[in-house]
């Protein structure tokens, strides 16, 4: 029998309105899955089962709020929530409550949203690890950073739930997971009241079941209706793209690639190869310098009042870090706008890009959340990318690609994805 | 008799490394003058005195810290500290306390700095002012949004503080008040703990007495120690710009650009005519997209959780910002990054551009803090901007022009800086 919790988030939504279910129906489901699979997979970092169901029967009692009316959604922990903790994946924020929501949460709120609890991410969205699994299979990392966010939709615990993303931390964990992850432009969704760390990076979006959904949440975080009226369209030519980091590709994902690129033809669609210009042959250490030397300066209060409580990677990430110089930093911000500016003009010769969404399946163990060099480039572009799930690698794990559109262009690339969301599942 | 407090940050710097003054001292005199001024001043939001000699004892007992041993600062009431109240210059945060500092206090803090206080801001560093006055005449406004960090540092009640601009709030109320206010590149100095209003704009930077004290503050806050060091360099080639917003320049204004003009040739620079190209005469319109929609997105919070809290001015800002729309800032962002990459190769006919820095002398009253028409097209190009102070207007207040650099070459305005600025002083 389908519970609420399997419904997709606009399903949802639309049975509450249709006064079919009613939203604290819906939190008692979520929170029923939860209570069956969380000490397995280990998604939340906070939730509170009466505050929750508080939210679900006032919005149940009041008038209509919005487009999100009673729909649960989780909350990456690095983002501030008034009234549950936030604790940034670190012990140095054990114990915080912010006395108020990011903006992100705010703007959910008022359109009636839910917000069921706050998802694990890994030590300030960065690389040492927290406690999820990955729901297929839990001896698997479910990826980073915003790994409770894509193991709690993935398992249904939830039916949307926000990420961020400055280097792979959407894309990715929606990879590893076989969901939806959306990272729309640079700036397109506020980030009042989440915790920087790499700010001309850091970008939020929505974690979904389907590409539907992901433009449900995204309408609502970006304040663009429109955006959650978009209609599939079919684009004309597919920039398939095996991206800089092709060395990467493990046989698993090299397999994908070609199966991907395949489906996409026999559905009719037009494929040529495509890969980033010869001039930008260092997106990749443009985007470390970056991601490093910002995250250094952002975490400066951290590094300089509790240094020992920081993991030993990112005590080694901050030391490394503080090689590049302001200098450095300063040249990479300048190739950085360069590239945005020449990849707007590429656009010209092709509508959507799509590229491999990670390595490979989600490796062995949870040491590590995998690495990111299949989505730095497209977030140091400030670029939409969108993960597209439903095929499955060598050991049946999730193994996806990402479609990528023109940078602004939020609603044009979910328009794409609506059309090809179905070449990939099944 | 000078006093420490009358003494440049660099000389006050320079006098604890070599022992003639210890930061007990110095501290002491800057209360003592706060004593004396601020009951007339009122820039301070936050200040306690028993905390700021606590810092200043407890850095005369230990090693020298780092380049700012012993210097008290200013902090704008934006920026989170963790042992004085957080303002933001709303009812909204009457009474909170973050648990952290900002990243750049942190920095600062980490260099020896002692953090004096916190000085008034505007409502969210937007229009509403606060109760801050202008020390030349307390009549009139010192601008703002940074409207206690330019009249403390003016008044000689601390050496430093840091402003923060968006529209015009470091470079106008240092005009204002006659002092130097340096708003670097975008991204220079590390944003992590500053409420946000647009954060595609939002910049830190010191407000100080001289430049060659601005460098010192940047220097550490931007991690990059040269700058500490640049020695003046003139510039070959100066363009002159009456700017977008000339039309708003008062009698007063017009006369001192002539004034500016004169000097720079009489003290034998090559001054040409120049002005933005005609494919940015939509400057300001394109800023005003950008910092009313940020702004819109960034206070949701205080929108959805406060709105009768929030000022008359503010409420119809953010009700005039909902009707831009998400697709009308993604045009507004588009088109930015486009003029930036535009003015970057305009740097090759000339070496630094010298611009009024605000309308006219400080306006009389203490309802508004004035226009940001002359700096706003600048922040949006994300260069650097530097009040060179010195001159005086009709009615003997501080009048002055500001010296603007490329983006991402913040040490090299410096270096011009520092030739130009006794050619406006005295």
């Amino acid at each position: 029998m389908t519970e609420p919790c399997d419904l997709s988030a606009t399903e949802t939504v639309a049975a509450i309105a249709d006064g079919k279910l009613t939203a604290e129906a819906v939190v008692r489901s979520c929170l029923n899955r939860i209570d069956a699979r969380e000490p397995e997979v280990r998604a939340w970092f906070a939730l509170d089962r009466d505050l929750a169901l508080g939210q679900a029967r006032a919005l149940d009692k009041g008038p209509r709020r919005g487009a999100l009316h009673g729909l649960p959604i989780g909350i990456k922990d690095i983002v501030e929530t008034l009234d549950l903790p936030t604790g940034c994946g670190s012990p140095i924020y054990t114990g915080w409550q912010s006395r108020r929501d990011a903006a992100v949460v705010a703007i959910c709120r008022e359109a009636g949203a839910v917000i069921l609890g706050k998802t694990v991410t890994t030590e300030f969205a960065s690389r040492f690890p927290g406690a999820t699994r990955n729901p297929h299979n839990t001896a698997h990392t479910p990826g980073g950073s915003s790994s409770g966010s894509a193991a709690g939709v993935a398992d249904r615990m939830v039916h949307a739930a926000f990420g961020t993303q400055t280097g792979g931390s959407i894309v990715r964990p929606a990879s590893y997971c076989g969901i939806v992850g959306f990272k729309p432009s640079h700036l397109a969704i506020p980030m009042a009241g989440v915790k920087p760390y790499a700010q001309s990076l850091d970008t939020l979006g929505p974690m979904t079941r389907t590409v539907r959904d992901a433009a449900l949440v995204y309408a609502v975080a970006s304040a663009d209706p429109q955006a959650a009226k978009v209609e599939a369209v079919k684009p004309k030519r597919i920039g398939l793209c095996k991206s800089p980091a092709w060395a990467s590709a493990d046989a698993g994902m090299q397999q994908a690639f070609e199966a991907g690129a395949r489906r996409l033809k026999a559905a009719g669609y037009t494929v040529v190869d495509w890969e980033l210009p010869d001039s930008m042959r260092d997106i990749l250490a443009v985007h470390t310098v970056i991601i490093e030397w910002e995250g250094l300066s952002a975490l400066a209060a951290e590094r300089v009042g509790n240094l020992d409580k920081l993991s030993p990677i990112m005590r080694e990430t901050l030391a490394r870090a503080a090689g590049h110089g302001a200098a450095a930093h300063q040249a990479a911000i300048a190739k950085a706008a360069l590239f945005r500016a020449e990849l707007d003009l590429l656009f010209d010769d092709i509508d959507v890009i799509v590229a491999p969404a990670a390595p490979g399946e989600a490796p062995k163990g949870l040491g590590s959340t995998g690495e990111a060099v299949f989505n730095s480039p497209w977030t140091l572009l400030h670029v939409p990318c969108l993960c597209l799930p439903g095929m499955r690698g060598p050991t049946a794990l999730p193994i996806s690609l990402q479609a990528i559109g023109k940078r602004g262009d939020d609603k044009r690339l979910l328009a794409y994805a609506l059309a090809l969301e179905p070449v990939f599942k099944g």
